[in-house]
């Protein structure tokens, strides 16, 4: 079986950061006179502003809402800071149903010299202490496994088996997983871990975009899919094996892409991904 | 169990690359001076001296000489880089030879948008191939599983799991596994992949450093013992409940620490050493 073949835009989603230069209510209308399927809007885009109205503006665009980035940041070194974190991730919630988004993604922390298996701790326990919030409102919870290049500060979780045992423990259907190639590629069971995802209902989303050779700055130095050692469409084909039939979500995070022409990297980015994921 | 506590130099090992600024005869002659126990002399340290006169004067200096780093980068695009890679290996190995030191330190390679699975397969035919030139002049060959954040160019080994299972198929008492605390810290099977190490009898080498948050350079921001997040005598307990009795070796890539005066560096490992490690 191949990956299927990407002849339109329908299916593409862009994160609201990868044209970070432009504010949110640029982002719907170019990506909506662009023909792009999705958005996935970060929360930062979101402050100052009527959430329900930007989430009518998308709607009214016809574009698809396909979540919230971010929630998560669970872990914390006392319990003022733990109880901060699941706080902000209830209002992450309350933020996703005032825009009418049906999923928020996780980028679950970590803390500098505190035990892995301690902040996964924290983290299982922080998803479960606002899963009552989740399921009031309806919004699915999706954890993305970070490469472990961030596993000193930015999160604990950072394979797939690791999402997934999160996932199992908190045995929820709002609980699933959101795959990204840049942090999942080089996965030690990656095509057995995907298809575990999708067999158990979790694969909630996935996020396309490349790793750089070499790689410039730890965060902010992503490359369009195409500019780098990804194999994008061999990773998608396990992953629509699943049966997933969601966006293709676009999140690239570049200085370099950052300081072009943003219309430009837009046209690049539809290039890019009909040839290239 | 908790970890030896560490009272003096004798077990203390560093890297030439450590004391960057510091040729190889400088490097002898202070860490002699230090009292530091061991010297691993990376290759570059060799180029246009007489190896053999080299390893001499370490002998002469009371030093051990723990190994020669490095080879490896057996992973290549065509059979051209393949074979090319299998030669400098060789070559590594008289070196190591003629200098007497035990064991050369295997980086292992990787070509980027190549599958790591067909990187790892050169890597152990790679090894394989040169076995037996280490037979015959008695050198260990030690994998050092490369942390994921190296997988495009650097290493298509990234766990401890990896390294073993190569090491499981060529099942051969020459070759083992370098564990360096800055690539393992976050693995997933850390405690229990060490301990099949240890009863393998393939832990030949023991590595440390600390991992900086945030990380400004990719390869040369490593901290010293106790600037960054990793538990080193939490893993130092994993390695010495083996029955690991060898060097801690020292390896620091710093642009901040070579921009400085290398004796009050060196005073700094030391006091490092027997605080935070």
């Amino acid at each position: 079986m191949s990956a299927s073949e990407l002849i339109d835009f329908s299916k593409l989603c862009i994160h609201t950061i990868t044209t970070k230069p432009w504010d949110v209510e640029t982002a719907i209308e170019k990506y909506a006179n662009a023909g792009i399927g999705g958005i996935t809007v970060w929360r930062q885009w979101l402050e100052g502003r009527d959430i329900e109205k930007i989430g009518n503006s998308i709607r009214e665009h016809n574009l698809s809402l396909v979540s919230l980035c971010r929630g998560g940041f669970f872990p914390a070194a006392d319990q003022q800071g733990v109880d901060a974190a699941i706080e902000d991730n209830r209002l992450a919630i309350r933020e996703a149903a005032a825009l009418g988004a049906p999923m928020i993604v996780l980028v679950c922390g970590a803390v500098p010299g505190q035990p892995l298996t301690k902040s996964r701790k924290q983290i299982t326990d922080g998803i479960a202490a606002v899963l009552p919030l989740a399921e009031e409102l309806g919004i699915k919870l999706a954890i993305e496994p970070l490469h472990p290049v961030y596993a000193d500060d930015r999160s604990a979780i950072n394979t797939m088996a690791q999402a997934n045992a999160v996932c199992d423990e908190l045995d929820h259907d709002l609980v699933g997983i959101a795959a990204d190639v840049y942090h999942i590629w080089w996965d030690p069971d990656l095509e057995e871990q995907i298809r575990i995802t999708g067999e158990k209902n979790r694969l909630f989303a996935f996020h396309i975009c490349d790793w750089m050779t070499p790689t410039s700055d730890l965060l902010n130095d992503r490359g369009l899919m195409g500019e780098g050692c990804i194999d994008i469409k061999g990773i998608r084909k396990m992953v629509e094996a699943t049966g997933f039939a969601g966006f293709n979500e676009v999140e690239v995070f570049s200085n370099r892409w950052w300081s072009q022409d943003q219309d430009e990297f837009l046209a690049a980015i539809k290039k890019a991904y009909l040839e290239n994921s």
